[in-house]
């Protein structure tokens, strides 16, 4: 067993130097490869993904994660058994999926990207369309192929991206979560409060922005010995190796709040990245997390940190002294309350927390049509139009602020409902840093030190080993609720919007 | 035949495609990773490297290489056999190389890659040293395993660099260029005329030589659909793939020269690389160029037209407005006087024209000794400094702007004579295309459209298949002279200096 054990160390080893060029190849391909170098660069990160996939996939591979699956119970190391029961779950799912099968999968992907992108340019999602089809066939097609599945397609997808959290679990907690929102919204239309916008569409020099960029993830604790800012059409952050997260952000001249989000949400991933235990990267079990927790943490910065009245008091004075030809007019309270203003829209990324939610409701009930087969890839504009009409009452002008928006759907789906579930986690484990100290005061004294050390303690460190449900109970002794986050909107909004 | 040239293509197309990962990979390690990434991803890049040579390397691909070879003459397609001559020089280089050689040759070279950063970072020769040792022993031992080699070894790597030009080519060439400049820079020593050189040195805010390094680019043609421009400590320029060009420059706050000569130059490379022909990339000889051929191109944008007094007159306006702020008080004529100031200095890449080929000379005399056991690793800091004392009278203040100023040593010897090659070759052929067309009123007008054209036609368009000697006779019907080099400095530098 030790012996198996060493060779499939050694194995890994190899699939990793894959994964760490993969990563790199992904990254340059979203940050710097330019336009007509896509394609081809888009089928060498499918050749090297197929053959990381036939590494993982082969023979002797399969052999060894099957025998020691069977053994796992004299493997000593507990983080060595983590790894074992990690690899043999993702066996289950991957034994019948060919190498070519795997390929075809992922030159889809590759295409869909690439035509996502120039629907996105062109404002056209039938430019899209025809590949959208094929990331839903191939999708459920790999699901089809596995011998251990749920009956529900989509519950297969919302397992990948969040194990153990399906339907039956988001479909009440959705149903909760929409009434709470919706019943939230209804107060803040209704509330006489004004908030003052006329300052937030100035024309702001990018390099003043990268300035700012880099004083944010600074003083949020993100290592730029171990890290990197780069810039992409949709901001995301990627752990390439231990000692190297990358980040993205995108600048708009006109919308300095979308890059300083981006940038302290995405901030808030590599902290996360940064931060996890030595020895789970030693064990390969590092980036074990799901991505509700991941999210749970990046929204934590974005939000529950980089949103507070305290947060804004501690980078007023340097926001004031980068932008002091733009801003020397807003007040530190104006710039709270902008930075709050709900307002039903159109972009994900740029929603306010409270209606947030609303876009991840409308792309969890129209991915979970799609992949069912109850909506056709020719109905799913119209069906997005409908849902943002009748949730938010806007209604996108083009494509690109509606159906093109995001790119998560170029290569599969179950993704969106674990930003909703970063933010219901997060609400929850926000009431244990606050037991734990002083919370608003710390952010007040720009404390990240101490509250990125509380996060490692806390947050980060079972993550890997944790599936969300066994995770948010470790933490908050309580089972995944909306409740904490509907309290948390209700509270922060009715101050801001003077209700109640 | 047939079926071997197929399948040798399908081999090439594999290793091509690890080639352009490794491109990637490179790219990202000198622009984006950050510092404490270094060392995982030099190992990923040493892995994929090793790869690819194992896959050049298997007895498979040297039985269909020798085998296509002994047949060439039945080959009908030119370019094909140009393909196969190509190969079977580099296999005769390779063939007793193992890969576990190779492998360590190159974990030899990304260690001195590393060491050498912070050798220069902590201006202390003595932290590169024993990896410049290691360089010289492996690089000589690769020479030592051929079967067919010159005698002097560092002929070897010289041909590597540009075949077919060797000491005996180079000794009496740098000996009439080194009289020839020598001449001239007494001439100026002893000339009256001053030139403004106070604002040279003046903060430039990066943003704004990013915007004039943009300008300047696409002024000259370069293609941004097809290409990058990154940033890294040392300035340089590589092919990705057919249409993905990548640049770099780096850009100093009180140096606003120093990017603006290393765009232009390195732009130089890339028009070449976004010129070959699409036939030369369909049969693998894409690339296949010496350095000096590059570095001709390269110098010809840099100094022919970026250096000449048309191009600062067609670049003046743009210029006086990006840098309003900066240069309202220069003229024309003193910027002109100013990017072509003669002043004996320390580093190559900030040199000027006429002192430039005098860098060269010190490394070619240099290398030429470290390489053939006349000058060790202990000794070459001195030698160095008493080089650049005996030739220009100058002396080092530290390691980083001495003997640590160029990345080249890292991996090998021999490129530095491409430099001053690079000018021979472009000083012979400037006197073409002035038959051609009225050059010098075609850059007053930005006419790139027609240098370029030209440029392709008649530079770019048998680079691949031919070499550097049987090149530069076809391009000029001359052999090899570095007296058109010596008269274009003699005739700008007299107008410049008012001498003779």
């Amino acid at each position: 067993m030790i012996t198996e054990l060493k060779e499939l160390k050694k194995r890994i080893e190899e699939v990793k130097k894959y994964n760490h060029a993969i990563s790199i190849l992904s990254y340059d391909f979203e940050t710097v490869c330019p336009k007509k170098g896509y394609e081809d660069e888009a089928s060498i990160i499918d050749f090297f993904s197929n053959e990381a996939f036939k590494l993982m996939n082969s023979k002797e591979m399969k052999e060894l994660i099957v025998s020691l699956y069977e053994k796992r119970m004299e493997v000593e190391d507990e983080l060595d058994r983590k790894l074992i029961e990690k690899l043999y779950k993702n066996y289950l799912k991957k034994k019948n999926i060919t190498n070519e099968f795997d390929l075809e999968m992922n030159k889809v992907f590759s295409k869909a990207g690439i035509s996502w992108l120039k629907a996105k340019k062109a404002n056209d999602y039938s430019l899209f369309k025809k590949d959208l089809e094929k990331v839903v066939e191939v999708t459920k097609k790999a699901v089809l192929l596995r011998e251990k599945r749920f009956d529900n397609i989509y519950d297969n997808m919302l397992d990948d991206c969040e194990e153990g959290i399906l339907t039956e679990d988001l479909d009440p907690f959705f149903d909760s979560l929409k009434k709470g929102i919706l019943n939230i919204l209804e107060k803040i239309k209704n509330s006489k409060h004004e908030i003052r916008t006329d300052f937030i569409n100035r024309k702001v020099p990018i390099h003043k922005q990268q300035i700012f960029s880099d004083y944010l993830l600074k003083l949020n604790g993100f290592n730029f010995d171990k890290g990197y800012v780069g810039q992409s059409e949709h901001p995301f952050t990627t752990s390439i190796a231990k000692s190297d997260t990358r980040l993205t952000t995108h600048y708009y001249d006109d919308m300095f709040l979308s890059n300083m989000f981006s940038i302290i949400h995405e901030g808030g991933h590599g902290l996360f990245m940064q931060n996890e235990r030595e020895i789970d990267h030693k064990h390969y079990i590092n980036n074990s997390v799901t991505n509700g927790m991941h999210e749970s943490v990046s929204r934590f910065y974005e939000n529950v940190i980089g949103r507070s009245k305290e947060y804004i008091h501690l980078i007023y004075p340097k926001f004031k002294e980068i932008f002091k030809e733009e801003f020397s007019d807003v007040s530190e309270e104006e710039l709270y309350e902008a930075i709050n203003i709900v307002k039903p829209s159109l972009i994900r990324t740029e929603a306010d927390e409270v209606t947030y939610s609303i876009h991840i409701i409308i792309r969890y009930e129209i991915e979970k049509k799609l992949v069912n087969g109850k909506l056709t890839c020719d109905e799913v504009k119209d069906e997005w139009n409908k849902l943002y009409k009748k949730y938010l009452g806007v209604s996108p002008k083009n494509d690109s602020e509606g159906i093109l928006q995001d790119i998560h759907w170029t290569s599969g789906f179950g993704y969106f409902p674990s930003y909703s579930l970063g933010n219901a986690y997060n609400a929850m484990y926000v009431k244990k840093i606050s037991e734990a100290m002083d919370f608003k005061n710390e952010i007040l004294k720009g404390n990240f030190k101490k509250i990125n050390r509380w996060m490692s303690d806390n947050i980060f460190y079972y993550a890997n080993v944790l599936t969300p449900k066994e995770w948010i109970y470790k933490i908050t002794n309580k089972n995944l609720t909306p409740d904490d986050y509907i309290s948390y909107l209700e509270k922060k909004y009715s101050e801001i919007y003077r209700f109640n």
